[in-house]
Protein backbone atom coordinates (compact mmCIF):
# COMPACT_ATOMS: atom_id res chain seq x y z
CA UNK A 1 0.00 0.00 0.00
CA UNK A 2 2.87 2.19 0.92
CA UNK A 3 4.36 1.85 -2.47
CA UNK A 4 1.45 2.71 -4.31
CA UNK A 5 1.27 5.62 -2.44
CA UNK A 6 4.57 6.71 -3.60
CA UNK A 7 4.42 5.76 -7.00
CA UNK A 8 1.36 8.11 -6.72
CA UNK A 9 2.90 10.58 -5.44
CA UNK A 10 5.90 10.98 -7.44
CA UNK A 11 3.58 10.88 -10.86
CA UNK A 12 0.53 13.21 -9.35
CA UNK A 13 2.01 16.40 -8.79
CA UNK A 14 2.37 18.78 -12.27
CA UNK A 15 5.87 20.16 -11.52
CA UNK A 16 5.31 24.06 -12.14
CA UNK A 17 7.87 24.90 -15.27
CA UNK A 18 7.74 28.86 -13.05
CA UNK A 19 11.12 28.10 -11.51
CA UNK A 20 12.11 24.79 -13.92
CA UNK A 21 15.35 23.27 -12.40
CA UNK A 22 15.65 21.43 -15.48
CA UNK A 23 14.71 23.39 -18.37
CA UNK A 24 16.26 21.25 -21.07
CA UNK A 25 14.24 18.08 -20.26
CA UNK A 26 11.18 17.11 -22.22
CA UNK A 27 8.20 17.27 -20.29
CA UNK A 28 7.32 13.40 -19.09
CA UNK A 29 7.50 10.97 -15.87
CA UNK A 30 11.07 10.85 -15.77
CA UNK A 31 11.58 14.68 -15.18
CA UNK A 32 8.48 14.78 -12.96
CA UNK A 33 9.30 11.65 -11.26
CA UNK A 34 13.44 13.43 -10.59
CA UNK A 35 11.97 16.54 -9.36
CA UNK A 36 9.09 15.00 -7.24
CA UNK A 37 11.76 12.62 -5.92
CA UNK A 38 13.98 15.19 -4.60
CA UNK A 39 11.15 17.39 -3.19
CA UNK A 40 10.14 14.64 -1.19
CA UNK A 41 13.91 13.21 -0.82
CA UNK A 42 14.82 16.58 1.15
CA UNK A 43 11.54 17.29 3.00
CA UNK A 44 11.42 15.24 6.73
CA UNK A 45 8.18 15.02 6.43
CA UNK A 46 7.82 13.24 3.47
CA UNK A 47 7.58 9.86 3.63
CA UNK A 48 10.60 9.18 1.28
CA UNK A 49 12.68 11.85 2.97
CA UNK A 50 16.77 11.08 3.19
CA UNK A 51 18.51 12.54 5.56
CA UNK A 52 21.82 14.79 4.33
CA UNK A 53 24.04 12.48 4.56
CA UNK A 54 22.89 9.74 2.82
CA UNK A 55 21.77 11.84 -0.18
CA UNK A 56 24.30 9.93 -3.08
CA UNK A 57 23.31 10.01 -6.68
CA UNK A 58 25.67 8.24 -9.10
CA UNK A 59 26.09 8.96 -12.63
CA UNK A 60 27.65 6.79 -15.03
CA UNK A 61 30.12 8.90 -17.43
CA UNK A 62 30.14 7.61 -21.18
CA UNK A 63 27.32 8.05 -23.24
CA UNK A 64 25.15 9.38 -19.61
CA UNK A 65 27.38 12.75 -18.81
CA UNK A 66 29.22 13.19 -21.90
CA UNK A 67 29.45 11.50 -25.16
CA UNK A 68 30.99 7.74 -26.51
CA UNK A 69 30.46 8.56 -30.06
CA UNK A 70 32.26 7.50 -32.48
CA UNK A 71 34.31 5.32 -29.98
CA UNK A 72 35.12 6.36 -25.91
CA UNK A 73 36.57 9.17 -25.43
CA UNK A 74 39.40 7.77 -23.68
CA UNK A 75 40.44 5.40 -26.33
CA UNK A 76 40.61 8.86 -28.65
CA UNK A 77 42.58 9.78 -26.03
CA UNK A 78 44.84 6.91 -25.74
CA UNK A 79 45.43 6.61 -29.95
CA UNK A 80 46.41 10.48 -29.75
CA UNK A 81 49.23 9.19 -27.40
CA UNK A 82 50.28 6.47 -30.07
CA UNK A 83 50.48 9.05 -32.25
CA UNK A 84 52.39 12.13 -30.27
CA UNK A 85 55.10 8.57 -29.06
CA UNK A 86 55.38 7.15 -32.44
CA UNK A 87 59.02 9.36 -33.12
CA UNK A 88 59.98 7.20 -30.54
CA UNK A 89 58.40 4.04 -31.97
CA UNK A 90 59.37 3.82 -35.34
CA UNK A 91 58.27 -0.34 -35.18
CA UNK A 92 54.52 0.75 -34.69
CA UNK A 93 54.71 1.62 -38.49
CA UNK A 94 54.44 -1.70 -39.26
CA UNK A 95 53.21 -3.42 -35.68
CA UNK A 96 49.27 -3.79 -35.27
CA UNK A 97 47.36 -2.50 -33.57
CA UNK A 98 49.41 0.49 -33.71
CA UNK A 99 50.08 0.67 -37.44
CA UNK A 100 45.88 1.19 -37.71
CA UNK A 101 46.33 3.85 -34.69
CA UNK A 102 48.47 5.94 -36.67
CA UNK A 103 46.40 5.84 -39.48
CA UNK A 104 43.06 6.41 -37.80
CA UNK A 105 41.47 2.88 -38.83
CA UNK A 106 39.32 3.08 -35.93
CA UNK A 107 38.12 -0.38 -37.55
CA UNK A 108 41.20 -2.12 -37.48
CA UNK A 109 42.08 -1.15 -33.69
CA UNK A 110 38.62 -2.41 -32.67
CA UNK A 111 39.02 -5.52 -35.13
CA UNK A 112 42.50 -6.03 -32.68
CA UNK A 113 40.22 -7.30 -29.55
CA UNK A 114 41.03 -6.95 -25.92
CA UNK A 115 44.93 -7.88 -26.53
CA UNK A 116 45.03 -4.89 -28.97
CA UNK A 117 43.67 -2.37 -26.69
CA UNK A 118 45.69 -3.84 -23.75
CA UNK A 119 49.03 -3.19 -26.24
CA UNK A 120 47.62 0.21 -26.63
CA UNK A 121 46.42 1.24 -23.35
CA UNK A 122 49.76 -0.21 -21.76
CA UNK A 123 52.07 1.98 -24.08
CA UNK A 124 49.84 5.26 -23.22
CA UNK A 125 48.66 4.62 -19.90
CA UNK A 126 51.38 2.90 -17.89
CA UNK A 127 55.56 3.39 -17.32
CA UNK A 128 54.74 7.24 -15.99
CA UNK A 129 53.93 8.46 -12.52
CA UNK A 130 50.95 9.85 -11.29
CA UNK A 131 51.50 13.56 -12.23
CA UNK A 132 53.06 12.88 -15.42
CA UNK A 133 49.94 10.68 -16.47
CA UNK A 134 47.45 13.95 -14.68
CA UNK A 135 49.69 16.60 -16.81
CA UNK A 136 49.79 14.29 -20.24
CA UNK A 137 45.51 14.27 -19.98
CA UNK A 138 45.25 17.64 -18.60
CA UNK A 139 46.72 19.19 -21.81
CA UNK A 140 45.17 16.87 -23.78
CA UNK A 141 41.73 17.78 -22.79
CA UNK A 142 42.31 21.30 -23.39
CA UNK A 143 43.72 20.87 -26.58
CA UNK A 144 42.28 18.12 -28.25
CA UNK A 145 39.68 18.09 -30.98
CA UNK A 146 36.10 15.44 -31.69
CA UNK A 147 37.47 13.63 -34.84
CA UNK A 148 34.05 14.30 -36.12
CA UNK A 149 32.74 17.72 -34.35
CA UNK A 150 36.17 19.25 -34.15
CA UNK A 151 35.18 20.86 -30.61
CA UNK A 152 36.90 19.94 -27.39
CA UNK A 153 35.31 16.94 -26.12
CA UNK A 154 34.56 18.77 -22.68
CA UNK A 155 31.78 20.42 -25.09
CA UNK A 156 29.90 17.17 -25.35
CA UNK A 157 28.45 17.03 -22.40
CA UNK A 158 25.23 17.07 -21.84
CA UNK A 159 23.37 20.00 -21.04
CA UNK A 160 20.09 17.99 -19.36
CA UNK A 161 22.92 16.38 -17.32
CA UNK A 162 24.58 18.90 -15.70
CA UNK A 163 21.18 20.41 -15.30
CA UNK A 164 20.55 17.52 -12.91
CA UNK A 165 23.67 17.50 -11.35
CA UNK A 166 23.76 20.88 -10.08
CA UNK A 167 20.16 20.66 -9.13
CA UNK A 168 21.00 17.35 -7.20
CA UNK A 169 23.66 19.11 -5.12
CA UNK A 170 21.59 22.87 -4.84
CA UNK A 171 19.37 19.69 -2.60
CA UNK A 172 22.51 18.51 -0.75
CA UNK A 173 22.70 15.30 -2.77
CA UNK A 174 26.65 14.38 -3.13
CA UNK A 175 26.99 13.27 -6.79
CA UNK A 176 29.26 10.28 -7.90
CA UNK A 177 30.65 9.45 -11.35
CA UNK A 178 30.84 5.40 -11.34
CA UNK A 179 32.31 5.14 -14.66
CA UNK A 180 34.03 1.71 -16.88
CA UNK A 181 36.46 4.12 -17.57
CA UNK A 182 39.56 5.15 -16.08
CA UNK A 183 39.41 6.87 -12.60
CA UNK A 184 42.50 8.84 -13.28
CA UNK A 185 41.47 10.32 -16.71
CA UNK A 186 38.49 11.04 -15.34
CA UNK A 187 39.35 12.79 -12.19
CA UNK A 188 41.46 15.65 -14.23
CA UNK A 189 38.99 17.19 -15.49
CA UNK A 190 35.17 15.96 -14.06
CA UNK A 191 35.78 18.47 -11.17
CA UNK A 192 35.99 21.72 -13.57
CA UNK A 193 33.94 20.16 -16.59
CA UNK A 194 30.54 18.76 -13.81
CA UNK A 195 31.78 19.85 -10.90
CA UNK A 196 32.41 16.57 -9.01
CA UNK A 197 35.31 16.77 -7.47
CA UNK A 198 38.01 13.52 -7.99
CA UNK A 199 37.32 11.82 -4.62
CA UNK A 200 33.85 11.73 -5.91
CA UNK A 201 34.80 9.76 -9.43
CA UNK A 202 34.53 6.19 -9.26
CA UNK A 203 36.54 4.28 -12.34
CA UNK A 204 38.48 1.20 -13.44
CA UNK A 205 41.75 1.47 -12.38
CA UNK A 206 45.93 -0.04 -13.14
CA UNK A 207 48.12 -0.55 -10.10
CA UNK A 208 50.35 1.81 -8.93
CA UNK A 209 53.02 1.18 -6.62
CA UNK A 210 55.25 3.64 -4.66
CA UNK A 211 58.84 4.60 -5.68
CA UNK A 212 61.58 6.59 -6.02
CA UNK A 213 62.78 8.71 -8.54
CA UNK A 214 65.47 11.31 -8.92
CA UNK A 215 65.69 11.10 -5.57
CA UNK A 216 61.73 12.05 -5.00
CA UNK A 217 59.08 9.15 -3.85
CA UNK A 218 56.41 9.07 -6.51
CA UNK A 219 53.39 6.57 -7.38
CA UNK A 220 54.13 4.64 -10.76
CA UNK A 221 51.83 3.88 -12.80
CA UNK A 222 51.62 -0.15 -13.71
CA UNK A 223 50.67 -2.02 -16.87
CA UNK A 224 48.78 -4.40 -14.66
CA UNK A 225 44.87 -4.00 -14.41
CA UNK A 226 43.86 -3.03 -10.63
CA UNK A 227 39.75 -3.05 -10.95
CA UNK A 228 37.32 -2.98 -13.61
CA UNK A 229 34.51 -0.83 -12.69
CA UNK A 230 31.77 -2.05 -14.89
CA UNK A 231 29.04 -4.48 -14.99
CA UNK A 232 29.30 -7.11 -12.40
CA UNK A 233 32.08 -4.28 -10.72
CA UNK A 234 29.85 -1.30 -10.57
CA UNK A 235 28.26 -2.38 -6.90
CA UNK A 236 31.58 -3.36 -6.29
CA UNK A 237 32.83 0.04 -7.08
CA UNK A 238 30.61 1.73 -5.08
CA UNK A 239 30.77 -0.53 -2.16
CA UNK A 240 34.31 0.40 -2.11
CA UNK A 241 34.40 4.01 -2.80
CA UNK A 242 31.28 4.81 -1.30
CA UNK A 243 30.47 2.35 0.91
CA UNK A 244 26.94 3.09 1.17
CA UNK A 245 23.73 2.47 -0.42
CA UNK A 246 23.09 5.53 -3.28
CA UNK A 247 19.51 6.80 -3.39
CA UNK A 248 19.08 7.86 -7.77
CA UNK A 249 21.25 6.21 -10.22
CA UNK A 250 21.50 7.49 -14.00
CA UNK A 251 22.57 5.08 -16.41
CA UNK A 252 21.72 3.49 -19.68
CA UNK A 253 19.81 0.12 -20.23
CA UNK A 254 23.23 -1.60 -21.37
CA UNK A 255 25.02 -0.50 -18.28
CA UNK A 256 22.45 -0.72 -15.55
CA UNK A 257 24.20 -3.70 -13.49
CA UNK A 258 24.47 -2.12 -10.75
CA UNK A 259 21.17 -0.55 -9.73
CA UNK A 260 19.85 -4.14 -9.06
CA UNK A 261 21.54 -4.22 -5.69
CA UNK A 262 20.44 -1.32 -3.45
CA UNK A 263 17.33 0.50 -2.74
CA UNK A 264 18.17 3.63 -5.25
CA UNK A 265 14.55 4.99 -5.18
CA UNK A 266 14.23 6.54 -8.79
CA UNK A 267 16.26 5.27 -11.67
CA UNK A 268 16.80 6.97 -14.84
CA UNK A 269 17.96 5.00 -17.39
CA UNK A 270 18.74 6.98 -20.48
CA UNK A 271 18.31 6.00 -24.20
CA UNK A 272 22.08 5.41 -25.78
CA UNK A 273 23.26 8.13 -27.46
CA UNK A 274 23.44 7.51 -31.43
CA UNK A 275 24.57 11.36 -31.96
CA UNK A 276 27.48 13.03 -30.28
CA UNK A 277 25.28 16.11 -31.81
CA UNK A 278 22.17 15.10 -29.90
CA UNK A 279 21.82 18.80 -27.83
CA UNK A 280 19.06 17.29 -25.98
CA UNK A 281 19.34 14.20 -24.39
CA UNK A 282 15.72 12.45 -23.95
CA UNK A 283 15.03 10.59 -20.47
CA UNK A 284 13.44 7.26 -21.78
CA UNK A 285 12.39 5.87 -18.57
CA UNK A 286 12.31 5.89 -15.01
CA UNK A 287 12.10 2.82 -12.65
CA UNK A 288 10.56 3.03 -9.21
CA UNK A 289 11.93 0.26 -6.70
CA UNK A 290 10.70 -0.06 -2.99
CA UNK B 1 63.25 32.50 1.76
CA UNK B 2 59.58 31.70 1.53
CA UNK B 3 60.07 28.96 4.02
CA UNK B 4 61.84 30.53 6.15
CA UNK B 5 58.84 33.25 6.06
CA UNK B 6 56.48 30.26 6.57
CA UNK B 7 57.76 28.86 9.13
CA UNK B 8 58.29 32.26 11.15
CA UNK B 9 54.73 32.49 10.58
CA UNK B 10 53.44 29.62 12.03
CA UNK B 11 55.62 29.68 15.22
CA UNK B 12 55.32 33.86 16.05
CA UNK B 13 51.99 33.65 16.27
CA UNK B 14 51.08 33.25 20.05
CA UNK B 15 47.17 30.89 19.81
CA UNK B 16 45.14 33.26 22.24
CA UNK B 17 43.26 30.81 24.74
CA UNK B 18 40.28 33.01 24.95
CA UNK B 19 38.61 31.00 22.19
CA UNK B 20 40.98 27.80 22.40
CA UNK B 21 39.49 25.62 19.65
CA UNK B 22 42.05 22.83 20.94
CA UNK B 23 41.54 22.93 24.61
CA UNK B 24 42.60 19.16 25.62
CA UNK B 25 46.12 19.72 23.43
CA UNK B 26 49.00 20.72 26.02
CA UNK B 27 50.12 24.26 24.49
CA UNK B 28 53.33 23.49 22.24
CA UNK B 29 54.41 24.04 18.94
CA UNK B 30 52.32 21.17 17.41
CA UNK B 31 49.44 23.20 18.52
CA UNK B 32 50.63 26.48 17.64
CA UNK B 33 51.50 25.11 14.23
CA UNK B 34 47.89 23.60 13.64
CA UNK B 35 46.05 26.37 14.56
CA UNK B 36 48.36 28.88 12.59
CA UNK B 37 47.81 26.47 9.57
CA UNK B 38 44.33 26.84 9.86
CA UNK B 39 44.13 30.13 9.63
CA UNK B 40 46.35 30.60 7.13
CA UNK B 41 44.54 28.28 4.99
CA UNK B 42 41.17 29.91 5.36
CA UNK B 43 42.54 33.00 4.52
CA UNK B 44 42.73 33.52 1.16
CA UNK B 45 45.50 36.81 1.57
CA UNK B 46 47.83 34.00 3.45
CA UNK B 47 50.78 32.33 1.55
CA UNK B 48 49.54 29.04 2.77
CA UNK B 49 46.12 29.48 1.48
CA UNK B 50 43.94 26.62 0.48
CA UNK B 51 40.77 26.69 -2.09
CA UNK B 52 38.00 24.84 -0.28
CA UNK B 53 38.09 21.88 -2.38
CA UNK B 54 41.48 21.30 -1.47
CA UNK B 55 41.34 21.39 2.22
CA UNK B 56 41.85 17.75 3.10
CA UNK B 57 43.21 16.26 5.64
CA UNK B 58 43.92 12.59 6.36
CA UNK B 59 43.91 10.82 9.83
CA UNK B 60 45.66 7.43 10.95
CA UNK B 61 42.84 5.39 13.61
CA UNK B 62 44.53 2.96 15.28
CA UNK B 63 46.40 4.83 17.77
CA UNK B 64 46.01 8.05 16.53
CA UNK B 65 42.15 8.65 16.82
CA UNK B 66 41.92 5.45 19.36
CA UNK B 67 43.68 3.70 21.58
CA UNK B 68 45.32 0.50 19.79
CA UNK B 69 45.85 -1.76 23.34
CA UNK B 70 46.39 -4.49 24.44
CA UNK B 71 45.81 -5.59 20.99
CA UNK B 72 44.24 -3.69 17.38
CA UNK B 73 40.56 -3.05 18.50
CA UNK B 74 39.65 -4.75 14.91
CA UNK B 75 42.04 -8.19 16.38
CA UNK B 76 39.71 -8.16 19.41
CA UNK B 77 36.03 -8.19 17.50
CA UNK B 78 37.87 -10.90 15.45
CA UNK B 79 38.64 -12.75 18.15
CA UNK B 80 35.03 -12.12 20.05
CA UNK B 81 33.86 -13.41 17.04
CA UNK B 82 35.55 -16.35 17.04
CA UNK B 83 34.11 -17.15 20.96
CA UNK B 84 30.54 -16.35 19.25
CA UNK B 85 31.32 -18.83 16.48
CA UNK B 86 32.67 -21.91 18.66
CA UNK B 87 29.33 -23.52 18.98
CA UNK B 88 29.23 -24.13 15.41
CA UNK B 89 33.04 -25.48 15.60
CA UNK B 90 33.88 -27.71 18.07
CA UNK B 91 36.94 -28.26 16.81
CA UNK B 92 38.31 -24.96 17.31
CA UNK B 93 38.55 -26.83 21.13
CA UNK B 94 42.08 -28.07 19.88
CA UNK B 95 43.07 -26.61 16.56
CA UNK B 96 45.48 -23.50 16.80
CA UNK B 97 45.19 -20.58 17.11
CA UNK B 98 41.23 -20.83 17.62
CA UNK B 99 42.18 -22.59 21.01
CA UNK B 100 43.97 -19.45 22.18
CA UNK B 101 41.32 -17.52 20.95
CA UNK B 102 38.87 -18.83 23.21
CA UNK B 103 41.16 -19.16 25.74
CA UNK B 104 42.22 -15.27 25.56
CA UNK B 105 45.41 -16.28 24.85
CA UNK B 106 46.62 -13.07 22.89
CA UNK B 107 50.04 -14.24 23.29
CA UNK B 108 49.83 -17.44 21.35
CA UNK B 109 47.15 -16.08 18.97
CA UNK B 110 50.20 -13.39 18.06
CA UNK B 111 52.75 -15.90 18.08
CA UNK B 112 50.42 -17.99 15.22
CA UNK B 113 51.72 -14.92 13.18
CA UNK B 114 50.81 -14.15 9.75
CA UNK B 115 48.88 -17.31 8.71
CA UNK B 116 47.29 -17.87 12.30
CA UNK B 117 46.15 -13.85 11.97
CA UNK B 118 44.72 -14.95 8.44
CA UNK B 119 42.91 -18.05 9.82
CA UNK B 120 40.91 -16.10 12.10
CA UNK B 121 40.45 -13.05 9.55
CA UNK B 122 39.01 -15.46 7.44
CA UNK B 123 36.56 -17.59 9.23
CA UNK B 124 35.60 -14.00 10.66
CA UNK B 125 35.40 -11.94 8.48
CA UNK B 126 34.45 -13.41 5.30
CA UNK B 127 31.91 -15.85 3.79
CA UNK B 128 28.93 -13.64 4.65
CA UNK B 129 27.44 -10.59 3.00
CA UNK B 130 28.29 -7.54 3.10
CA UNK B 131 25.04 -6.30 5.36
CA UNK B 132 25.54 -9.04 7.12
CA UNK B 133 28.86 -8.36 7.92
CA UNK B 134 27.82 -4.39 8.91
CA UNK B 135 24.89 -5.80 11.34
CA UNK B 136 27.68 -7.87 13.13
CA UNK B 137 30.14 -5.20 13.44
CA UNK B 138 27.15 -2.82 14.55
CA UNK B 139 25.95 -5.23 17.40
CA UNK B 140 29.49 -5.51 18.48
CA UNK B 141 30.63 -1.95 18.74
CA UNK B 142 27.38 -1.35 20.75
CA UNK B 143 27.84 -4.16 23.21
CA UNK B 144 31.57 -5.22 23.71
CA UNK B 145 33.36 -4.15 26.42
CA UNK B 146 37.37 -3.25 26.42
CA UNK B 147 38.79 -6.05 28.36
CA UNK B 148 40.50 -3.90 30.46
CA UNK B 149 38.76 -0.85 30.65
CA UNK B 150 35.09 -2.85 30.52
CA UNK B 151 34.00 0.56 28.35
CA UNK B 152 32.89 0.17 24.68
CA UNK B 153 35.74 0.53 22.78
CA UNK B 154 34.11 3.81 21.36
CA UNK B 155 35.12 5.37 24.66
CA UNK B 156 38.45 5.14 24.29
CA UNK B 157 38.65 7.38 21.55
CA UNK B 158 41.11 10.67 22.27
CA UNK B 159 39.55 13.73 23.20
CA UNK B 160 42.42 16.10 21.69
CA UNK B 161 41.65 14.24 18.15
CA UNK B 162 38.20 14.67 18.48
CA UNK B 163 39.14 18.58 18.83
CA UNK B 164 41.37 18.64 15.61
CA UNK B 165 38.72 16.97 13.58
CA UNK B 166 35.56 19.06 14.55
CA UNK B 167 38.29 21.94 14.01
CA UNK B 168 39.13 21.27 10.94
CA UNK B 169 36.02 20.54 9.79
CA UNK B 170 34.24 23.57 11.01
CA UNK B 171 37.25 25.08 9.04
CA UNK B 172 35.86 23.51 5.55
CA UNK B 173 38.55 20.68 5.77
CA UNK B 174 37.20 17.31 4.52
CA UNK B 175 38.61 14.84 7.38
CA UNK B 176 39.75 11.34 5.81
CA UNK B 177 40.52 8.10 8.08
CA UNK B 178 43.61 6.76 6.44
CA UNK B 179 43.83 3.34 8.29
CA UNK B 180 45.66 -0.13 7.86
CA UNK B 181 42.36 -1.41 9.44
CA UNK B 182 39.47 -3.01 7.93
CA UNK B 183 37.75 -0.17 5.97
CA UNK B 184 34.35 -2.24 5.84
CA UNK B 185 34.73 -2.42 10.20
CA UNK B 186 35.68 1.14 10.09
CA UNK B 187 33.19 2.37 8.29
CA UNK B 188 29.83 1.14 10.08
CA UNK B 189 31.02 3.01 13.67
CA UNK B 190 32.95 6.23 12.34
CA UNK B 191 30.51 8.28 11.50
CA UNK B 192 28.79 8.01 14.79
CA UNK B 193 31.76 8.43 16.63
CA UNK B 194 34.13 10.65 14.47
CA UNK B 195 31.71 12.39 12.35
CA UNK B 196 33.79 10.87 8.93
CA UNK B 197 31.43 9.17 6.53
CA UNK B 198 31.72 6.27 5.27
CA UNK B 199 33.06 7.35 1.84
CA UNK B 200 35.73 9.45 3.52
CA UNK B 201 37.18 6.17 5.14
CA UNK B 202 39.97 4.40 3.23
CA UNK B 203 41.52 1.46 4.82
CA UNK B 204 42.43 -2.20 4.33
CA UNK B 205 39.75 -4.42 2.18
CA UNK B 206 39.12 -8.34 1.10
CA UNK B 207 37.63 -8.71 -2.19
CA UNK B 208 33.73 -8.87 -2.27
CA UNK B 209 31.84 -10.27 -5.39
CA UNK B 210 28.23 -9.76 -6.40
CA UNK B 211 25.80 -13.15 -6.07
CA UNK B 212 22.68 -14.06 -5.99
CA UNK B 213 21.50 -15.15 -2.46
CA UNK B 214 17.55 -16.34 -1.72
CA UNK B 215 16.99 -15.14 -5.01
CA UNK B 216 18.31 -11.60 -3.92
CA UNK B 217 21.82 -9.88 -5.61
CA UNK B 218 24.11 -9.26 -2.93
CA UNK B 219 27.59 -8.53 -1.86
CA UNK B 220 29.69 -11.37 -0.82
CA UNK B 221 33.10 -10.81 1.02
CA UNK B 222 35.49 -13.17 -0.02
CA UNK B 223 38.61 -14.71 1.67
CA UNK B 224 41.15 -12.99 -0.16
CA UNK B 225 42.72 -9.79 0.41
CA UNK B 226 42.15 -6.73 -2.21
CA UNK B 227 44.20 -4.17 -0.72
CA UNK B 228 46.32 -3.33 2.36
CA UNK B 229 46.04 0.18 3.07
CA UNK B 230 49.60 -0.02 5.45
CA UNK B 231 53.35 1.28 5.25
CA UNK B 232 53.46 1.77 1.28
CA UNK B 233 49.73 1.15 0.72
CA UNK B 234 49.00 3.81 2.30
CA UNK B 235 50.09 6.51 -0.49
CA UNK B 236 48.92 4.26 -2.74
CA UNK B 237 45.24 4.60 -0.80
CA UNK B 238 45.00 7.69 -0.85
CA UNK B 239 45.64 8.48 -4.78
CA UNK B 240 43.41 5.64 -5.17
CA UNK B 241 39.85 7.12 -2.97
CA UNK B 242 40.91 10.60 -2.57
CA UNK B 243 43.04 11.35 -5.95
CA UNK B 244 44.12 14.87 -4.52
CA UNK B 245 47.18 15.52 -1.92
CA UNK B 246 46.11 15.93 1.67
CA UNK B 247 47.19 19.44 2.86
CA UNK B 248 47.33 18.24 6.62
CA UNK B 249 48.27 14.71 8.18
CA UNK B 250 47.71 13.25 11.35
CA UNK B 251 49.63 9.76 12.46
CA UNK B 252 52.41 7.77 14.47
CA UNK B 253 56.11 7.93 13.73
CA UNK B 254 55.86 4.41 13.11
CA UNK B 255 52.83 4.73 10.60
CA UNK B 256 54.44 7.71 8.76
CA UNK B 257 54.99 5.91 5.65
CA UNK B 258 52.23 8.36 3.93
CA UNK B 259 53.68 11.76 4.51
CA UNK B 260 56.53 10.92 2.41
CA UNK B 261 55.08 11.82 -1.21
CA UNK B 262 52.89 14.95 -0.93
CA UNK B 263 53.70 18.18 0.17
CA UNK B 264 51.07 18.25 3.14
CA UNK B 265 52.46 21.45 4.63
CA UNK B 266 51.37 20.53 8.77
CA UNK B 267 51.94 17.16 9.44
CA UNK B 268 51.41 15.82 13.50
CA UNK B 269 53.32 12.96 14.46
CA UNK B 270 52.25 12.17 17.57
CA UNK B 271 53.28 9.78 20.27
CA UNK B 272 52.81 6.25 20.49
CA UNK B 273 50.15 5.30 23.01
CA UNK B 274 50.96 3.27 25.18
CA UNK B 275 48.14 3.08 27.84
CA UNK B 276 44.79 3.03 26.32
CA UNK B 277 44.27 5.07 29.91
CA UNK B 278 46.02 8.25 28.67
CA UNK B 279 43.34 10.94 28.47
CA UNK B 280 45.49 13.44 27.34
CA UNK B 281 47.18 12.59 23.77
CA UNK B 282 50.37 14.58 23.62
CA UNK B 283 51.03 15.91 20.53
CA UNK B 284 54.66 14.55 20.13
CA UNK B 285 56.18 16.85 17.33
CA UNK B 286 55.47 18.60 14.03
CA UNK B 287 56.77 18.90 10.93
CA UNK B 288 56.79 21.04 7.95
CA UNK B 289 57.19 20.34 4.34
CA UNK B 290 57.60 22.83 1.10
Amino acid sequence: MRQILVVFFLFSINVSSAADPLPSWNAGPAKDAIINYVKCATNDGCPLYVPPRERIAVFDNDGTLWSEQPAYFQLLFALDRVKALAPQHPEWKTEQPFKAALENDLKTVAASGKAGLLKIMAVTHSGMTTDEFTDTVREWIKTARHPEKQVPYTKLVYQPMLEVLNYLRANGFKTYIVSGGGVDFLRVWAEDVYGIPPEQVIGSSIKVKLEERDGKPVLVRLAEIDFIDDKEGKPVGIHRFIGRAPVMAFGRVEKSHFLGIWRAWVVVILRRDHQASSKKQKAFTSRFRF
